[in-house]
């Protein structure tokens, strides 16, 4: 027998953590679409060169091959698994460049695959749930006060506790690394270390700054814990000694602020702040992370940006975007096992219909097709078991109400309705059967 | 740059298309849970020896090789896409057999591939949306009627025209052929001749028949096409010469017939079918196969049943089931083709809150938060272009109310609301805006 154990990397749920993993995509989903994000899907495979063509991807790669392959055969060779959403959304938009409306917003929920050595906590397979607005030619910067303002509600309709978006610009970060001297050949580099100002004591840091050319290290290290409001903040970058680069990035900052109080995204849900880089090539103005207050450890559990060019690798075409993704395989069992999210919900439909009696099945079946046509969810137990067996079964499924209809209430045309959560049994007609459950389902 | 064509096999749709697609896949899962179906979902790798556990697929597996690995190196070899959901539905059960609940109703709507040559209409990656109820040791028969209703209430909401399920019991078509002289030992490809019944001649059948050792080939011929209904079809096979492989059939079939009268299926829906085989090996007792009346040449566009055994291949637990699947990847572009679903539907926000002044857009954002706030799905386009140009983007993306806000009716608080699909104006307040917008959305 085929040996059965779980492939390290690919998560599986049972039916109620599935359950609570659906609805909170649901719940993800609804909100993309209250703003007007259409959904498209693409295929799990790209060509290899399409996903390579970017660059420094290849050891994430999964590509495919046909088991059965015949040696020499070619025509599979060059496809893989997409290991994120974000170059599938590009090949679309070159491919389908004509046939789209811009700007474009898309969401995107599917799984990505990555090739990574297997080990605790590194996913092989997760679902990422994406946002993008896609311009052509242009793309005004309050459409990433949008995305932000969207991923706010998004991860508060899910309720999982206090978070806070971290908000920066690229731009407003190179120009301030330029106002305390880093010269430009260094701010790539300068960058990287903003990136891990977190994760280094404040000295390695300030002396790595120092090696780049600041003659202001301590300076700069102190202006990244300001201890003022988003205001304040945002206050101080422009009262830097300017640079063209900083005031376009202050300036893109001040809109996507504004933009964000319009929006209804209260002040104490993000926080400017300049640590946050984003990585390296990729972003070019607004970047933004997010963390549980109380779980910070768990790490950015949204994040996104804005991008100059789309689709450069692909097509001539100018398309400058925004985005943001909420990584949610990652967070969802932590969520699970911090208790912060309960997986006790109901697997089964909301009324049981208990088998009192094999040869009254086809009664059964007609009462809760009934129960089906006015739009509630019911399932039969279609072989007669010990009572007890029975409502162990509906309980364990989180059934709400059992329906039992033996031979007197039968041939009475009554149903006893009982209560799973209370324990109350109470009898009624056939006739008011749909009215009574109604009630006690609200 | 990177050449972009389409990958044949693998489908991709525009955001109308898509739209239409994920409504019918919603509608499918609305169905399945009424009935108290809860979701899994597996992972898109299996082992492949998990996969070809059951043999004779090797052809269709599409293994996984990381492109980076390095020589020699191992972990990956093992790891292959699911070609059908019903394999890592037997592995799902048998490594979590003691969490589940039996009888285990479940379904599943996700992505499976096999790795076949391209060519027209097949497919490499397609969805299937499948149902199956697993007993525990036992699963009375009413569970194969449950599986048929919800196949047949499913696809009648779907909408896509009449259509046929042509239902029979292996057992009983096994009796049948006995009782017509054909020997145990050809019983096999007996039914293989039955199962290409409407691909050749009649004569050919006969022979073939015939050859197998039947002495009333002729006769058993008609039986294929009497000219009755269900009931008839059903007491001719009850009178037919016993054998107690064919009595249980019979006995199974008519209590899936009564079962499905129960359950409100109008006999016009379903058609008991002798000529019903569905190949070889894996099915056991009840069969069915599904035809749109007007589109017979598009195949069976839903099919299934019942089985002895789900998971023998993995434990030496028994679990009998039977099951169901839509697919709908190779339906969904034939129904857009023969114009029998319209893909001209909406993929935007209801509410399109145009750019009539650039420096307004605070405002503009505001309203459009209030009406999301209030469940109404709105987008903001934040970049001024002329107005003619505004309004084609919103015809476009379907959007049925476009907002014009210019300075005047800023200063007064009003709002101009142009319905887009008659092009009437008319005035409102702010305060009235969302009761206005709602009626106007009925």
């Amino acid at each position: 027998m085929a040996k059965i154990t779980a492939i390290s990397g690919f998560p599986e749920y049972l039916p109620a953590e599935q359950k609570v993993f659906s609805q909170m995509m649901d719940t993800i989903r609804h909100h993309y679409e209250l703003y007007g994000f259409s959904q498209i899907e693409t295929p799990a495979v790209e060509r290899i060169d399409t996903l390579s063509a970017k660059g420094g991807n290849e050891k994430e790669i999964y590509a495919l091959r046909r088991l059965a392959a015949q040696e020499g055969e070619k025509d599979e060779k060059d496809l893989a698994l997409h290991f994120d959403l974000t170059v599938p959304l590009a090949r679309y938009v070159a491919q389908h460049y004509g046939q789209l409306s811009y700007p474009f917003k898309r969401y995107q929920m599917q799984p990505v695959w990555r090739g990574e050595r297997p080990q605790a906590g590194r996913y092989r397979q997760f679902y990422q749930c994406d946002i993008d607005v896609i311009g052509n030619e242009s793309l005004p910067v309050y459409y990433d006060a949008e995305i932000i303002a969207l991923i706010y509600k998004t991860i508060k309709a899910l309720n999982i506790g206090d978070f806070v978006i971290r908000l920066n610009n690229r731009k407003a970060l190179q120009g301030m690394l330029s106002a305390f001297d880093i010269p430009e050949d260094k701010i790539a580099q300068a960058i990287k270390v903003i990136d891990d100002i977190e994760k280094v004591p404040a000295e390695t840091t300030a002396e790595r700054l120092t090696n780049l050319g600041s003659s202001q290290a301590e300076e700069l290290l102190t202006w990244f814990n300001l201890d003022t409001d988003n205001f304040g903040r945002l206050k101080a970058y422009k009262d830097l000694d300017g640079n063209d680069m900083l005031e376009e990035g202050v300036s893109e900052l001040t809109t996507v602020y504004e933009a964000l109080l319009a929006l209804d995204v209260p002040e104490s849900a993000f926080k400017i702040d300049p640590a946050i880089a984003r990585g390296l090539d990729y972003y070019t103005g607004t970047v933004y992370e997010t963390n549980l207050v109380e779980h910070k450890d768990l790490g950015s559990i949204s994040s996104g940006g804005r991008y100059q060019d789309l689709i450069g690798k692909f097509s001539n075409k100018n398309c400058p975007g925004v985005g943001g993704s909420i990584g949610l395989t990652r967070l969802f069992p932590e969520l699970v096992k911090r208790g912060i999210i309960s997986i006790d919900v109901p697997v089964g439909a909301d009324v049981f219909v208990t088998a009192m009696d094999d040869s009254q099945m086809p009664h059964y079946i007609k009462i809760a097709e009934k129960l089906r046509n006015a739009g509630i969810k019911t399932e039969v137990l279609m072989e007669k078991k010990k009572f007890d067996k029975q409502m162990k079964l509906a309980d364990k499924k989180g059934c709400k109400l059992a329906l039992i209809m033996g031979e007197d209430e039968i041939n009475s045309q009554q149903v006893t309705i009982k209560n799973l959560t209370d324990g109350q049994q109470q009898s009624t007609t056939e006739a008011d059967l749909i009215s009574t459950v109604k009630s006690l389902l609200k």
